[in-house]
């Protein structure tokens, strides 16, 4: 049984960037809290779409045809199977939700990948 | 495809309690955010489990053997099959995550059921 999580308390324990950390679980989900800064790598996830909501700061997801620029309170459903890569200038603080077993690099895999790591 | 949503926005278009509106879509789950005043009602939702992140306010998550006080980024899980009802002293607003078809009023259905509603 998951208890109360407070996702500030959870961002301040790391500090490793575009490394998410599992800190609840609904059914087989994950929901995470990362640390953006910099660029991340183009993926794609063939098999789900790709939850993004910024807590603070601000992220750009950019796609291969327009960028969506997100600030506080800000969400985003990235379809599954579009191409995208995450970036943020200044470090921003992200809630993400995907299945379980969902590969933070998608297709593109490569050193970036994070292995499932709970908080 | 769903746009950006900027959750405060989506909450400034309406006014009722406990009245959930869909504001985008995760595979087959929906992203809800909704306004908590008040008590609502007992209730289990005995095939899933129960995503409440508190944006603003205070929302406690009465449970049978005691209450979980949650603020500004908390979350909390219910899990699946757990009895339950939510309160708000003053009002409270939450994003709810739940598989599509999720009755708000889970087994306990009643005159305060909601409608799925997409803003």
């Amino acid at each position: 049984m998951t208890g109360k999580v407070n996702l500030a308390a959870k961002l301040a324990s790391f500090s490793e960037h575009f490394s998410p950390r599992i800190v609840a679980d609904l059914n087989n989900y994950k929901i995470e809290v990362v640390k953006a800064k910099g660029e991340f790598v183009w993926h794609t996830h063939p098999d789900t779409d790709d939850f993004f909501l910024v807590l603070s700061g601000h992220l750009t997801i950019q796609l291969r045809d327009r960028d969506v620029e997100l600030g506080p309170g800000d969400l985003y459903v990235v379809p599954r199977g579009v191409e995208h890569c995450p970036k943020a200038t200044e470090e921003a603080h992200i809630l993400l939700i995907e299945p379980k077993g969902t590969p933070n690099t998608g297709d593109a895999g490569g050193e970036r990948t994070a292995v499932e790591t709970r908080i």
